[in-house]
């Protein structure tokens, strides 16, 4: 006679299982089951964080679990879409109990303030990550897509950039930030806020269409995005760019790398009408949250152009640009 | 001026983009957006596969991409439900062209026989592995839940198992088998069928509850599972169950141990009420698929009961079972 249940599902269930709490059927059978509101369509959105590119080894497990869905949620704020489930498939090199509790508990923390269900996953042994898969609903033809930008658009971005990316620099000993200015940097990489409020707002944005996206590998290429899906050239401006504060007492080269081309902001970049200026003010007023016009959308060919103080168009070289790549400098190390 | 496309994305449009075939909107925003069919529910399911653990480092790509999504398609199949849509998020060590369109090519021709769209993913830098979700389509309160076994059920098994992990065991050399026997049973380890048809074909039947479970981790671990689920206990005969021709000349205890605790069929096992023999035979003459009784669901406590030839209960000693558990057993080495 065999026992019915194995470790692996002991520990499944022992850090992952809720109460069903909106799916049909949750964590436990080969397939979770969901319910969609009638009418609504689903926003889907997969990322992977791997141990040694996007986290280092011994990044504390809380803030991980935190970081893990948020920046998956970060996806559905840039479509506008309302969280409602979560799958998670995590590889560890071995079971930790303590180190699963901790990560358990700053996902679940997250996850509770979107009302949002984990409803699946896998456990595999392996090299330390985490794929997450998050389910939104969004109404048919509301959707912040990239593709939405027009010619004469504003551009925005949400909130203040550059943070998350000096914090990298000082994690990887190219600079050496003051205990006051490091905390303020490290929250920012490590426990980033996703602008899902504000996603939810541009939606609901009367008269306008809105094009968005979540600055996770960098301004310049995440706006590139844009461009390239609207087939429009961006040209924003260095000086209106909204820097977070920790960038103030940085080299005037840092700062500009960190603002322009650092990832793992999660702010929101969008594109709306002049005519819906007064009502991004609004939002911006009502969520006390920084939403700032940084550009323009232009005719031409998917180009992002930025800049200076001086109205001159700055190179790549001088920008220190190029956005974060996973195969080229992807790595956290130098 | 930065150029709006990166190397990442270009890889990721080479080798996964395909025509939006089904979603709204498929790779290239931040979130696909997929219509539901009104009135139907969605299966959900993520199954990650890690270099070493699940396969091979030097596996060939093509079957890869094969196994990658039969794996996941056979959790749809044992829910029942209608495959549709799938996200993708793979982590590779470097940029191999070769064996990205090659594994493109693998998971491709089995998403077509399906009509599935893939409508995103990932893709990162670092040890190889790849998770992938998988979406289905169910009527509600149709799908083959675990927990629907009730007292005096049939128990029954499609195909033939054990081919599978014998395969294994020649690959980790525990014991060398013909070339005639060892392409039969390689072609049940790479090349795994989902048994999505015959999931469909059990929703559909009528006056019959059914609870299915997909061996992936062994017959004992999986019906296992069913018994955990339903609070019931699972007999079955070991001289009943349909064993993989390839296993005909292996040695007595390595036949037990494959068919019963090997894990990688990607058969069905599913419960039926004796009512419903006569429909679930006509299945299985219709679909040209062998459907076995194994045995039966009697009440009792989550236990699976395996009797011999002389009607005598094994112990799991004689049976070496336990399932694959990812954090015991779970590498492929020895």
């Amino acid at each position: 006679m065999v026992p019915a249940r194995s470790p692996e599902f002991a520990l499944i269930a022992r850090h992952f299982t809720q109460p069903v709490r909106r799916g049909v059927l949750g964590i436990g059978d080969d397939c979770a089951l969901i319910d969609v509101t009638p009418g609504k369509q689903l926003a889907i959105s997969t990322d992977t964080l791997v141990s040694g590119m996007h986290f280092f080894a011994d990044a504390d497990a809380e803030k991980l679990g935190h970081k893990a869905l948020a920046v998956n949620l970060s996806d559905l704020a840039a479509m506008g879409a309302s969280p409602r489930y979560f799958t998670l498939a995590i590889t560890l090199p071995e079971i930790n109990d303590v180190w699963l509790a901790d990560f358990a508990k700053g996902m679940f923390q997250l996850a509770d303030q979107y009302d949002m269900a984990l409803i699946g996953g896998d456990t595999t042994r392996g090299p330390l990550s985490m794929t997450l898969t998050v389910i939104g609903q969004v109404a048919p033809g509301k959707a912040l897509q990239r593709d939405h930008a027009k010619a004469g658009d504003d551009i925005w971005v949400s909130g203040a950039l550059g943070g998350a990316a000096l914090a990298l620099c000082h994690l990887r000993e190219d600079i050496k930030l003051k205990p006051n200015v490091l905390a303020g940097a490290m929250s920012r990489l490590h426990t980033p806020t996703p602008r899902v409020a504000l996603g939810l707002r541009l939606v609901s944005l009367a008269h306008a269409t809105v094009a968005a996206i979540d600055v996770s590998d960098g301004l310049i290429a995440d706006l590139g995005h844009i461009c390239d899906a609207s087939t429009l050239t961006a040209e924003i401006d260095w000086p209106r760019i909204p820097c977070h504060p920790s960038l103030l007492s940085a080299a005037p080269d840092v700062r500009m790398r960190c603002a322009l081309a650092g990832g793992d902001d999660y702010e929101l970049c969008f594109t709306a009408p002049p005519s819906a200026r007064a009502a991004v003010e609004t939002i911006s007023r009502e969520m006390e949250l920084p939403l700032t016009k940084i550009g323009v959308m232009k005719s031409g060919s998917a180009m992002v152009v930025v800049r200076n103080e001086h109205d001159q168009v700055m190179t790549a070289h001088e920008i220190g640009a190029g956005g974060f790549d996973h195969f080229t400098t992807g790595s956290l190390a130098k």
